[in-house]
């Protein structure tokens, strides 16, 4: 049995992720690859890494035949990514890497994204691929919503314990700490080596990153109700990986067995033994989540810490996972590769 | 005028951040440096990038002649430090860049440390070096207690919040960020650089870390009252900074304003304007706080986060601001010097 | 069919990369590893990374049985792996990742490593582990001791170049530039990340690497005289890579199509289109070497530049890829993943 | 006594370090700043590092009122310098930091810069800038033409090796290693840290890199006949710093007397102890040179390895140590701080 998958926007790093995935994926075969300014150069010449590797020339999108194919990853920039699906023949089956799907409600879309959506009929039908809680809409989805890697980040430490009410849902702060690819290949003066390495900051602070539309949408899912949590993102010298502090209140040894309980049997998320705190060395390049939960030394207070890669769990190996599932196919196909240490 | 100093422990990272900060300094001679282990080696020997000074051969404590020495920096292990300190004669003065005089209580240092202290007639006297809080002490004091490095960010961040009533003293967060050389030139698996670099983790979360103990003493004692806060630090792959971002309850402006005002004649510490956040690359090898505020989408949250160079201004750079007090020397001498960037 | 294997010392990096390896490999299991000092503890405890493979615990060499192991690799140090291999069992196959059996002369290994060799019977009958070279010794060999990662490096580059006579064998200099993680595990003050990280230097200049050892068994046998190359290393601030300078005197284009044509059926070796140069970025991970090959602007000389990872195609890559050949495994397998960029 | 200086193109790297040396210069201040694009901008906007310094905010050229200025620094990008310097008042002393003035021959400029000169008569008139070699002629310069910062790495190995005769002239091979500043603030993919950072490459091989210009016509007119190098850079993960392996047919005792003597009394040439190495840890952020030499095993070659900061004395520092020299200041005046380490 052989897949036959496309990738849209292939000249980015979520793009160059998913091709280093799929190379060892036991049924999928890459059949086409876009990239609209490096249209006619092969994949060797955009990434050196990928060059052993039998690839189809990157090409523009108009120019791929989609009747033969299973199944499109769309790693295009965000407010492109839309109209591109929108206008793909009717049967194809898509898993969006870009943040146009992720919000379900079309003001909350245009309040954290600054215009209005361009497809919102497919706003509505779209999968939110956040795989291991919504894995029976994403096996059946025509198109399946990407997360954010850093709103990924936080869902893994908060969720159960949300839908399980072990803590107070007013007061929970998320200080995310993530790694540089996170910002893509562009060309932007902060991810200049000289100007990033050997220091680090916060940005977006005070609540203005639009992952905060993902948590809000999410977590007042679960909750039933409006919540609110406070998210600070920082930018640390590294090039993969994404740490989150997650402050919250209740009881600190129920938070870690809920967590621990919610995530026995997911393959890919490991909750640690209670007072262990996981690095972000230790899931680099692999689809891994590592949870640890630590109670503070105030009564009633617990801190969880979540790590993932980015560009793994945190986007590409994501959506190499739910593609997975759209088609049938172990869910942890091409997706068991160990971290890479050191 | 001439001022001559030792500096014990001299082979540490303070120890080489002492020698390059007093070689541009105007009147302070180095007389003699110890480090027990490279006794008879030159500073060439043990740091290369100081073979450029005129600098006395290392040698043993015992082997100084204290009777010449104005001042003596002593920049030996916590623990060892205190019974140096005890032994010294009694004329000399010393800034002490060690824990072992942070913590005014013993029974506060036993919590923390796990042991008596060895001179607790010392540990009463000894004056806490927070330069811009405790000038006055410091001029006439005998012997200053260097702070902790990730308690003097957090600090220089909350004092003139706490002291002048405008955020809620229970509701404090620290989450710290810290670059490596803060561990020393100690060896440590976690501390090589194949383990180190291109990952983060947190340490000592839910409030195991000592500097908490100048936490609790110094906020209480400015609120009249105990004062206990969250403090997580990380350990960030770059070698000097740190960054504190701290979550406060309070009106964000005011949170401004406060800061701006208690710090608007410092020479070190500067507030950027509302809404700005630092970075520890724009402080790298300087004496100088960056401290940035913002409020968080939530009414009546804000974060402020400072920046500085742990090895300057959170310990060497400290160290000789203080030392300059109690010398009566331009409180900024040796100090003038640009960050470094990139 | 299945394969038993043993990994003697797997608490270095080299025997945990060994376990990332062979944890996609389609025939091999790992039933037994041994940390001497660590034994008793999980794999977990010793490499977090590798928390979610199903491993055995970390046991003595003395209480492995191995009688039902069809391959141990041995990932020692120095001078302890050669008493150690000569100890087993007579019928196991042992690939060596030390330097202990990569001289074949008696004289040669006291003169590089300073002691008389405690196995000589069976350094005699070692075969060197440079798999494309020595295919067929290896597939029938008790005893592959693996290459030095640098040694490698430049042989990759130079091997078919002496063995078509393209180059003056007397005008040979290999400027290297080596990642830390080449120096294992061990606590030096030079590989800490504040010491290591941002700068870089040469060290062993002159002719006293070890490896240089290496380079003039092969490279002599080769010419079928004596061959006596410069080798000058370098220490760079990455955990991973190796990048050989190599220059040398002869007709830059046959030098690349010499190199072209050895490597043409390769499955890990690409000679990169004439006049393109390699990185160690893009080969990062994995069992892949990139050669360069660019004529100098004085005619008559030519520069080579090959790169591998030196945990991968350097030590443990080629250890699998040899061990593959010893028990007549498909030579890739459990080597086909891609490079990790970024 | 006070000397205005103006710094033109002052947002890129070599402006701001020149800023930070000024900052603490006994006479020099800065009576203006232009940069074209950034004009209306404060420093701190565009440095945040300096922020903490009283500056005359960026302006354009023609803004500038050259009258009061006793010393222009040009930092403006290579082929725009030599225009703006042909164009300034007749009367004002520049120092330029760029490529245009650095070959004296018309025809040479035109084979290595692609273009033929703007100011063919200035640059006739330009004296070199290694301020060592042409002390004299700098300080009654109008005009110094900064040298490339690896061409002034390479010379400082070299130059008096050539100068006594001591080498083989047609054996010089550099092969050089360099950190990422000497590329300038420009927004290219290959200086992001995404791509750079844990990972390295040699670029332009073979004889194309422009500093060889430089090597050309200083070594040739050192010995009185053409000489030709190779030089091969690379491209380290760093951001400051440049090492110079530089491999000499010669007697190794002879070429380390010959550097030790040469350089005896210079305050910021290092010539190592025979046999040492240095590293560019070790000089980051100073104004220094650490030279090291050590013989090969095979007799009668040898190996000099040269290090300094490409900001610092590569650029900024050599740059102003000119200025001193022209403004009859002392020569190290606002250079003599102590490099930064770790």
């Amino acid at each position: 049995m052989h897949h036959s998958v496309a990738i849209l926007g292939a000249s980015g790093y979520t793009g160059a992720e998913l091709v280093r995935l799929i190379a060892d994926h036991p049924t999928m075969r890459i059949a086409a690859m876009s990239a609209d300014r490096k249209a006619g150069l092969s994949m060797a010449e955009v990434f050196p890494h990928l060059r052993h590797l039998d690839l189809p020339m990157l090409c523009r999108i108009e120019d791929i035949y989609f009747s033969g194919i299973d199944l499109v990853f769309c790693a295009l920039p965000h407010a492109t990514s839309q109209a591109v699906i929108r206008d793909l023949p009717a049967g194809v089956r898509v898993v969006d890497l870009s943040a146009d799907f992720r919000l379900r409600d079309p003001a909350e879309y245009q309040k954290w994204y600054g215009k209005p959506h361009d497809a919102p009929d497919l706003q509505a039908e779209a999968v939110y691929g956040l795989t291991e809680f919504y894995r029976d809409q994403i096996r059946s989805a025509r198109l399946v919503a990407g997360t954010g890697c850093n709103a990924a980040t936080g869902q893994y430490a908060l969720r159960p314990l949300i839908a399980a009410g072990v803590i107070d849902l007013d007061e929970i702060i998320i200080d995310l700490k993530a790694a540089v690819s996170g910002a893509g290949r562009s060309l932007k003066e902060n991810l200049l080596h000289a100007e990033l390495s050997e220091g680090y900051n916060a940005y977006a602070v005070g609540g203005t990153h639009r992952h905060l539309g993902e948590f809000d949408q999410e977590f007042s899912a679960i909750a039933g109700r409006p919540v609110r949590v406070q998210f600070t993102p920082h930018l640390i010298p590294a090039n993969r990986g994404i740490l989150a502090t997650v402050y919250v209140r209740g009881d600190a040894a129920r938070v870690h067995e809920t967590l621990a309980t919610a995530y026995a049997a997911e393959p890919f998320l490991s909750v640690l033994p209670f007072g262990q705190t996981p690095s972000t060395h230790h899931v680099r390049g692999s689809n891994h989540v590592h949870i640890g939960v630590t109670g503070d030394r105030i009564p009633g207070r617990a801190i969880a810490v979540a790590v993932l890669d980015n560009l793994t769990k945190g986007s590409s190996g994501q959506a190499l996972q739910n593609a997975n599932l759209m088609l049938g196919v172990e869910e942890t196909a091409g997706l068991t590769m160990a971290p890479l240490f050191p």
